[in-house]
């Protein structure tokens, strides 16, 4: 399956409402656990990067973290404002 | 399916050698497509980002984007080197 499939077939049922969205993935594969992860920190400096290029409100942003042995897995949710409006 | 079933699923054959893997993807759900896309340019800076926290060869770095009527997807692909030799 192609990420492009991935994500179609994860449309969320609010996608009937058109919405610019952007989501971020960050996913992990460590072939050891002796580290501390660094990835809540990548989290905020991610953020802090599309910040520049859109306008998001901190309300309309979800963060999910999901790990298992082998890989750590962060999703960034955030809902666009609509542009028409700017 | 979740997203960690996504990453398990996805495992290339060459993940059977033991390695550090980081993969970001970035998708953006277009309404309009009137705007230009700013992905190209969050690229550079994620990628920016990330190499404060890793160590990143560019010829590690695999990039893929994929878009269709109401998305483009960016895929960065980064080996990281091994840790135990550092």
């Amino acid at each position: 399956m192609s990420l492009l499939d991935y994500f179609k077939s994860s449309k969320s049922s609010s996608a009937s409402i058109a919405r610019e969205r952007l989501q971020i993935l960050v996913a992990h594969e460590r072939t050891s656990r002796n580290q501390p992860s660094y990835l809540p920190k990548l989290q905020a400096e991610l953020l802090a990067v599309v910040k520049k290029y859109v306008n998001v409100d901190e309300n309309a942003i979800s963060v999910n973290f999901e790990q298992d042995e082998e890989r750590e897995v962060l999703e960034l949710n955030i809902i666009l404002p609509d542009e028409t409006t700017h």
